[in-house]
């Protein structure tokens, strides 16, 4: 049994200060960032613990807001200095974006380093920074029950074999479909999957936006389909959303094995559509289960075949 | 009761003789067209007859193909002159494909006329031809239960004003997504075929290549993934065969409703998948009826949530 004061789900990742720009419509400075979408995503189903780096800079309002939503931030580090920033821009479709301005601050010397009450979460999502960092993490968790890792293109071409070494230890690997290509150089989904389960994980997650995702395992493949939306406003972090929206469904469960885990990306998938709705963190921050609850009913509706 | 006879499901539509250019091969001179497409995908299922037109130029093997099919030829024409000929060229992703030649040929002066035998069919595939004679194919047919028409963006920009006349006697219409956003000017597929439904089919059906397909109906949204391929040779028809499958497996149930048609659409999207694995109906040539439901099973068990 966990003390009710430990989490049941800890999430690293970024925390970055946005300026991004739609076709539409142009956000500047406001809360990104991977394991603030993952966090504000798995804190509708279990207690979620944050770990990640903010400067001095950073705005009380937005800790104000992930304490409303219910995150746990004893992880959650102030260092001297500013906070990460990430600007980029969409084209007219929405399917690509250009980065415009990475700038790491307090994110170049961070360290995660997990409070006592972390190291007995089971379930760990190790979102995307550095396989070197997302190693230090996983060493510090006693013996998590299921670990998720997420990556991208940066990691695949600058710290490979750190990635590989990482990769080796999780449960599941998620990524998208460009990132899953350049990882395995090879151009059909489906030997990229077999490649990258031959690293070790049990599961590789293949998100593809607007067009669902794809789960791989020794079980064969899970297709699910994105929730369909009239129209979105950011798809910023929205597979980090998707990720987060997992984990806290799967920790919820409190189970590992595939039937969970599909059913667990069914949820992951309608937090994320909610997400997108809105920039930043400002539709999630406005919904509760009961929507979420319903939106999976409709999504389940939507793909019965008989 | 019908005549053994009759066939149960008349379609018409183009026959061409097709050269198709991919990354990776050339072929030349191979046997093309909605209606040659479509025909082949139904005969898995039902009697289907065939209507349409070719020269006195088209090879003698094609024909005995169809019929080795089992496809009914009673309703296909042969005109004095050359069979109609198209070409065109897949780019690096096979996602887009652009025209290189299209010769009209024979199909120029083509008066679709269907046998007596074809007029009390059931079911009815207005493939992808010119509204105005998709529309006198409808007028010879008695009292169809149930019409899929297809279109493509020639007819949507210069026969906009036919092809809503005729949509509007129609059960569903199918297109893909940029043909649906190109019919109504919407960027949303869900505000589109709220327009199209508007038009006044029961069912809008919007392909999406291998993204999978939507149905839209009063009912609501049904969502249905392609059968994932590792590998395929040419797309070329992957729409006809979808819309000829789904038909032979609807006139096969004998029903028209929703839950119908949703299963319909797994036969159509698995029959498509297995043209697609080779150039003209090489590979739908080889294969049979329990191939297909070995791949509607596994389609299934790949979307099944819990």
């Amino acid at each position: 049994m966990k003390k009710s004061t430990s989490p049941q789900l800890v999430i690293v990742g970024s925390i970055g200060i946005d300026t991004i720009e739609t076709p539409r419509e142009k956000r500047v400075e406001i809360l990104g960032g991977s394991v603030s979408y993952a966090c504000a995503a798995a804190s509708f189903f279990v207690k979620t613990g944050m770990v990640g780096v903010v400067g001095t800079d950073f705005p009380p309002e937005h800790r104000a807001l992930w304490e409303k939503m219910g995150i746990d931030l004893a992880g959650l580090q102030t260092a001297e200095g500013k906070t990460f920033r990430w600007s980029g821009i969409y084209e007219a479709n929405m399917d690509n974006r250009r980065t415009l301005l990475t700038e790491l601050n307090v994110f170049e010397r961070f360290t995660p380093e997990l409070p006592e009450a972390y190291r007995d979460a089971p379930f760990l999502f190790l979102g995307n920074i550095a396989p070197e960092l997302q190693l230090h993490v996983l060493e510090q968790v006693r013996s998590p029950e299921f670990v998720l890792i997420d990556t991208m293109d940066l990691w695949i071409n600058i710290a490979r074999e750190k990635l590989v070494e990482v990769v080796g230890k999780c449960d599941m690997l998620t990524l998208n479909e460009s990132e899953a290509r350049l990882f395995t150089g090879a151009h059909s989904l489906m030997d990229a999957a077999e490649t990258l389960l031959a690293m070790g994980p049990e599961f590789v997650l293949i998100k593809k936006g607007a067009a669902g995702s794809m789960l791989f395992s020794k079980n064969g493949i899970f297709l699910l389909h994105a929730f369909p939306l009239a129209d979105f406003k950011d798809p910023t972090g929205a597979g980090d959303t998707f990720a987060g929206g997992l984990m806290g469904a799967l920790a919820e469960s409190g189970r590992t094995d595939e039937k969970s885990i599909r059913r667990a990306m069914l949820y992951g998938s309608v937090t994320a559509a909610f997400g997108v709705e809105e920039f930043s963190l400002e539709r999630l921050a406005t919904i509760d289960r009961q929507q979420i609850e319903a939106r999976a009913d409709t999504l389940k509706s939507m793909c019965r075949m008989e």
